[in-house]
């Protein structure tokens, strides 16, 4: 693991979700760009001395000169933002598989580079793009593939926090302070941090890309540099039209993702907050609540389900999906298998390009007076 | 009453929630545009005779000879949008006060002509935009002038309908008939119907006013000739931003208005189809549901609840308030005595121009490429 | 109208809803035991002066003598339940139909003794046990009729408020104070003045009687004289088993009647605070929210909707069903005309001896020691 | 780990969990009583061979010989009901600690043994009633252990399901064929299933023990041997009333386990399929929601939680909390600390008593003819 030291938000998760499924064992890490904190990361974490690097040049280079038995699989990035570009590409060139946290990177340059680095290595990449792995989003997918929902018309997507209202990353908060800062966080604030996750989930579940967008950002919190704030009117290929809004100034919201799609003969919709239940709307009949687990699910969304229907399953599971089907893919490549297309069900670095393009045009729209741009290369 | 025969929907709410509170009687009507329409109706609600009208212009002529114990104290216009003008200027004109289905009237300019009229004539007037008369839009009002929320930062409001997602107008449903069709409804489809509803509770439960707007307007049912679907991105007066989005195409939704208003310090969220709940946010502890008629309510609030917590008040209920503010003006002036802005608390022509600029606004607006149009006279 | 004089919940709610539906006009009333109070309240209703009567008594009789045309049609009678038998035996003796608040009395043996007057009488008699007059209600009662659910196994009936939790009644609220008080409100507290509901609605709904029950009743409020809470365990005719609890001293509960039906085959849950949703459960598919007026509806269930769906109908139209079908039954007989099962589809005096019955059964078993009795004449 | 073979579902249940915190290595099991099933479970959970045992007795004993750091440090045996007293007693005598599901043991007997057995080897014992162990139940808990609620007098407490409606265990389902079957779930069937997790709840947040039962216990499943749904009113310690009730047969239901309580100032309301939510009710002020790791949370309830309000917490979560804890009392006593009071807040043996004993009384009850019995040893 590169980066997510003691008292890091994210970098616990990838701890915790990683080791849900019995697949994966942490072996190493450079856990912060300060040695010592590194090294102290690493006892609390139970690892041997000297698995805790003080760098992830000196992770990545001593990692590969142990046996394959011993050495680290692939790596996990879970660093800022702009530390996101360097170990990865580090990592793939020399051998080692990637998890990397989203956005990809800090940039679409970067973005874009990383598309080739993977290329050229041959190694397996994940992107966290975490909140695609619920069942219940695989359900409206799946229902969305089969054409159940017709046609689709409108798509709205919302992801909404309260947590930035206020100047927190004056108080020192560490998660707010490195997020709204352009250096570390790049050009985007809400719309990077958790508007990327929006549009990917829209993409995903609806199988539509973004062609076009007019996006109105704002930065209510007076001294902050980066945008808290952000209404997007959109059109999709296929005519289908919509709205992305996404906050971190809503007081009182904690992580309000929520989707609606609505086609030609039905509609979905969907709450991150209570993401075992997924509302089946139709024209001639009574609606229908679909339950993680529970009667008349697919067994493409039963697939990423552990437990019996109405035992609530949350964030680190369905996080945790994506570690459990990159194992797979791993385990059955050195089997000398192929992985299904299921197997590969995961982001990647496609859908880093999509959310690095995405912050992209929406602040060039922003900027030019909130005119509609197209969403393309 | 002047529309509202037989099988008409608002014509029979109109009745039902004029009388709930005991207040009001029914005591004539021109009830269609065919006279023998009309007396079937009027014989139908138990009327005499002789006071179910042919036409408008004969009641209004008819019950002015008729001595003032006797004539209809007040004229309610419920016809089509395309009939609104005519017989509200007559009625004014003749000294009756009106009460008039929204939107005001067919096209802007009438609505600033009827301003005229009402000023000249010194008549009261009422406009039904029925939804600001619930308890819990009263209590998000008074929370918001009372400064529970602080400044106001953003505003969500949505109107959504799905019984236009097919071409019901094709099978002779008379409601879906005359509001697709432009020589009846006006220019706006959804945005008419529906979307002034959302734009109106919008500014009410704000006390903003809209300054700036950009509509993305489709229609998406083949052949139809108005929008059935609007995207806006809005800007409000004192820098709050917003979306209002209205549509009748999202197959299995109701009646789905509902609102939320994010300020500096704490938020509301708002439901019509469960009015009697009102969810309030805040920085820093957990949120409330404020519930109708309950612990903790605003008088202001409870001064337009009929019945304890608890006993579920509805659609009729906060439109028969519109009736009965209006009954209590008529019964004061009557008596010489003054109104309080309290008993004048309901929607009028003001409201009713600002409609009818937002239909404007939001055509010009997309007309021009989904282009940023100010919404001024 | 007798009872219900000024700042009276229940016959406000009365006069309320019997307005609605355009069919009911009040004419007299003797709306208190107090002559004086009963002419102010006539007058505040718009009623003539001499129709505004001193006493139940003088109201019939001098109702009587007027010509058919102009004396009132039937008599409601609002009046605290000690106060129900005698204006009702003397309305039903001189040849005028009665609506009756619920409980129908005071006592068990006056019930049955008010079962004979009124068939001797030959006039019609209803009793406003309004919660069954909810569409949804009706919907769940169709879906069990047309053995949707299978053979019933378990019902769980709740009728819990929060409002006696302290001694209000040392406060002189008038509400509370007769509620409590056994010369008028009789043998049962919570029990009486709502559990009879819940037992009316479980019975009315699954179509099943209960057969046998055992109750434990408390009073948790000191120096209170009938109880406020009531847990009881039911058995149902064919083998059904249930639990029925009531209770007016939980915090925070305004007016939460809910009920929960499972067969072998399907369940139902409707909750009266949210009455326009009622969810239905299966064994093998997901779970449909039935809407009231909506797709999927039955027409028995359509038949006591007012407007379209996602216009929340509430408490007040539910029990105005009541009067609207009373009306309906008296207007056909008035015609030669017979009324037919719908019509009649309203409680009366059979729900009320029902009802008296549950009361002295559920004391009988709490005072033996929270035995089971059988619910038995 | 004793039992948990493949196709299990609490074995797996016990491995996720017990993975989350990273503190747990599984390092060798039993799965099976049949030795080859045992050893290719192992194999499926990337043990080594020789540490998947042909049975409980070898693991055991070969454990025992292992040097400290290699030997497992505690057991977790997951087997049917009829198979937890001789391993968890095995386990101890030669020095294991141990992690036990519930209910503890086949009978009340066996459970009065094993308390005897765990303090004569002084080892340390965690049963896994998982549902305590929410953050929003450590907050109900603390809101009335901190007085909010004032003195208690109302508890509802409810567990139901719809998974046995049918006659699952003919089918050959493994889960539903053990549960229903005396000889290996014991004298209970859903109420020992699930109807002890829901007296554990109670007595839990509530703090008060019941005294006192009626229980009217049914089996709606022809021919199947065990009860598969109980009614029943309890008394509790300082004059509480309350319900419990539990069905298996409940169609649809998926896992609805949910509690309120009432006391004199405030009430609680909590369900287990919407974790993250706990309503408070007031007596004079609206409702309150808590949501896990939000603002106004207790830290007590805060240190239960591991990822930010919002990031919804599970199933596997909650009970993968019992095995941090436990993690955390092994490391403390390894280290010659003390371990805290909040360290030791999870199931024990006591609970497992009252489990037993629960299940006892309600049997004895209903087969007396539903008769009041005390709930003592």
């Amino acid at each position: 693991m590169i980066g997510g030291g003691t008292g890091s938000f994210i970098g616990n998760v990838h701890r915790m979700v990683a080791a849900i499924d019995g697949q994966i064992e942490l072996v190493c890490g450079a856990f912060s760009s300060n040695p010592s904190t590194s090294k102290s990361s690493g006892k609390a974490l139970l690892l041997p001395e000297d698995r805790a690097y003080g760098s992830f040049e000196e992770m990545i280079l001593k990692e590969k000169e142990l046996d394959a038995k011993t050495r680290m699989d692939f790596v996990a990035v879970v660093t800022p933002n702009f530390m996101h570009f360097a170990p990865v590409k580090m990592a793939l060139e020399n051998g080692f598989h990637v998890v990397c946290d989203k956005p990809v990177s800090f940039n679409l340059e970067e973005a874009i580079e990383l598309k080739k680095i993977i290329e050229k290595s041959g190694m397996e990449f994940a992107l966290t793009h975490n909140y695609t792995e619920y069942p219940m989003v695989k359900q409206a997918k799946k229902l969305i593939e089969d054409g159940a929902l017709g046609n689709l018309r409108k798509i709205i997507v919302e992801y909404s926090q309260g947590w930035l209202a206020t100047k927190l990353e004056d108080s020192g908060q560490k998660q707010a302070a490195w997020r709204v800062d352009p250096k570390r966080s790049g050009a985007g604030g809400a719309i990077g941090d958790i508007g990327t996750h929006a549009e990917n989930l829209a993409e995903y579940i609806s199988g539509l890309k973004i062609t076009e967008l007019c996006a109105d950002l704002t930065t209510f919190v007076e001294g902050r540099l980066l945008d808290d704030d952000a209404n997007i009117l959109l059109h999709f290929e296929g005519g289908a039209k919509g709205i992305l809004h996404t906050s971190q100034i809503c007081v009182g919201e904690e992580n309000n993702l929520n989707i609606r799609i609505y086609g030609e003969k039905a509609g979905i919709e969907w709450h991150q907050q209570e993401p075992n239940s997924l509302r089946v709307t139709y024209l001639d009949k009574p609606y229908e609540v679909h339950r993680t687990g529970s009667a008349g699910i697919s067994d493409y969304s039963n697939g990423v389900t552990r437990i019996p229907a109405g035992h609530p399953e949350g964030y680190l599971e369905a996080f945790g999906t994506i570690y459990k089907k990159f194992a797979t893919v791993l385990q059955k490549l050195e089997a000398g298998e192929t992985p299904t297309t299921e197997d590969y069900d995961y982001p990647g670095i496609e859908e880093g390009i999509r959310g690095m393009l995405f912050i992209d045009k929406v602040i060039e729209s922003s900027n030019a007076g909130q005119q509609w741009v197209k969403m393309e290369l």
